[in-house]
């Protein structure tokens, strides 16, 4: 499907550094071998960021289906389906363009699910933002889990996984405060966690028998109860009762040994009950390069691991890294058939 | 003082790898520039160590002033004071060696106080070898800061540094359960921190002006109170004051991006609230070579950075990079006026 399918790029907020990285990304994509993609936005405000930068991008209006045509020459940009218009400055973020941000979010989807691109590749965007006007999701992940849910059915788990080509890193709990993780991590969700990891790895990725880890709460995995009784009482029975289903996962292991080369080399993805022991290893090793992919959807979705940066937005000196690793892996996964 | 003075290295755990990283680091003296030592514990054990390792390591017992000039022909070994001999099983700990352990480290104490060593270099113990004969300390590093307790005074705040060439940082809390962390991290520990940070690193590094950055306790460092309120409410107050005595010191930062290349530059030391915000990086980054220090203590203190390793312990395959370097950091802190 992806020889003539664009990924659609959703737009982020427009007063972060997404236009500039979108335009950085189409303007290496000979050179790093950018897979073909379709922004859907608004051409002329693509155009403005453009000539901003003082750059030179041809940008093309165009329907899906002529993206993959255009791309060699010019930014195929989609006008989002209610003809909204954008305008911002650079490091501003302004709520009027909320409704075009969650816009193309949507039609990102729904190009994807009509199977008119092949994957959804999301901007980074600011949730403060889209509180204003009403958003009610804690960000993109959980977003996109409500527009895949089926009529009358619960919403999928959606699972975030870090990759880069070093280190896979999947945080059990995310955006909470720590004091909240002992209670949050219970055996119900490391193990839906761990199933939808091993469903997607098997899935998305070329891995028939993934290996998996899952790291210890407390320090040293708690040394068997001594630190910390989690890692004995929750984490223990949810590793045996994911052996028993077939699922290749060890541990809970002490988690400050498990990122150095020699113990990387014994695992596809290691799963982290908390936020920092899964993101402190993975931006240390890829800081520029890491790609945000979510798991459990129907559908393949990537983005940088980065966020709006408003701080230095409009300069032109964002680097584009973790974008182009994002189209480039949301191409690979989508190919899979 | 160093130049005719030994460091003091102790026994440590004798079934563990402790004797065999003790015959490795003397063997490569020339070729890694291992300053001199005088292994604190029983001369015919070492030999006995190095004779079923199927190694030709000459022991020679000599008293501490004789120790650098041995050096380069023999190991130099201190009996203990007591005269107790040690015999074990490599791997197989065994309580009647726990008084011979014990008074190895208070023998090293005894001997850099009196200015017959130069600084203090331990080997790995296990602490449920020491508890069995009534040892109450948490480990190492608390019975060390009461050995150098002078007579009604307070405790010296031991804290430790794990130093590396590429990351050198500082856990607020260390060996506790994960669910403690957030009330055990008060204002005042992380003030009293920060000061033994600073103090060690003017006086020990060749650091007139240190650098220190903060860690967030929660994801993102709590986004402004959003996920967890103790970077806003204990940590930003103690950077506050710690910054009105003088203190370099930037925080709370988020965690996750500390620690890659970039941002390692711009400060000498990081201090994190978790024993994995710390020990990850560093042992992602420097398996092998961490070094343990222990600031606070009226003497320098080195220790490798990794355990007993009963598991592997006789079979001559562990490494002893991780001692080489405590040895090596513990004669260029010592050689500080």
């Amino acid at each position: 499907m992806t020889d003539d399918t664009p990924l659609a790029l959703t737009l982020g907020d427009p007063a972060g550094i997404g236009p500039e990285l979108t335009l950085a990304a189409w303007r290496a994509r000979a050179e790093r071998d950018v897979p073909p993609f379709l922004l859907i936005g608004d051409p002329e405000f693509l155009e403005a960021a453009a000539h901003r930068l003082g750059l030179f991008v041809p940008v093309a209006e165009v329907d899906p289906e002529y993206a993959v045509e255009v791309f060699p020459r010019a930014l195929p940009v989609w006008p989002l389906p209610s003809g909204t218009r954008v305008a911002t400055t650079p490091g501003l973020p302004d709520p009027a363009n909320a409704g075009a941000i969650i816009e193309s979010i949507t039609a990102a989807v729904e190009l994807v699910r009509a199977r008119r691109a092949s994957a959804v590749v999301t901007n980074p965007i600011a949730k403060f933002v889209l509180t204003q006007v009403g958003f009610a999701h804690p960000g993109h992940t959980e977003f996109l889990a409500a527009l895949a849910t089926e009529p009358g059915r619960d919403a999928p788990l959606p699972v975030m996984l870090l990759w880069s080509e070093t280190l896979s890193v999947v945080p059990v709990t995310i955006h909470v405060a720590l004091r909240r993780v002992p209670d949050l991590l219970t055996q119900d969700l490391v193990e839906r966690t761990a199933r939808v990891v091993h469903a997607g790895l098997r899935e998305r990725f070329d891995l028939p028998a993934p290996r998996l880890v899952l790291a210890g709460l407390n320090p040293h995995a708690g040394e068997a109860g001594t630190m910390g009784t989690e890692d004995r009482d929750v984490l223990a029975p949810a590793v045996a009762k994911l052996r028993s289903e077939g699922i290749d996962i060890r541990g809970p292991l002490p988690a400050d040994t498990l990122f150095h080369e020699r113990a990387r080399a014994a695992y596809d993805v290691a799963l982290t009950p908390t936020h920092d022991q899964a993101l402190i290893p993975i931006k240390t090793l890829a800081f520029d390069d890491g790609v945000n992919v979510t798991l459990g959807l129907p559908f393949v979705r990537t983005s940088p691991d980065h966020g709006t940066a408003f701080d230095i937005a409009g300069q032109g000196i964002a680097r584009p890294d973790s974008l182009i690793a994002a189209l480039r892996l949301a191409h690979r996964l989508a190919a899979r058939p």
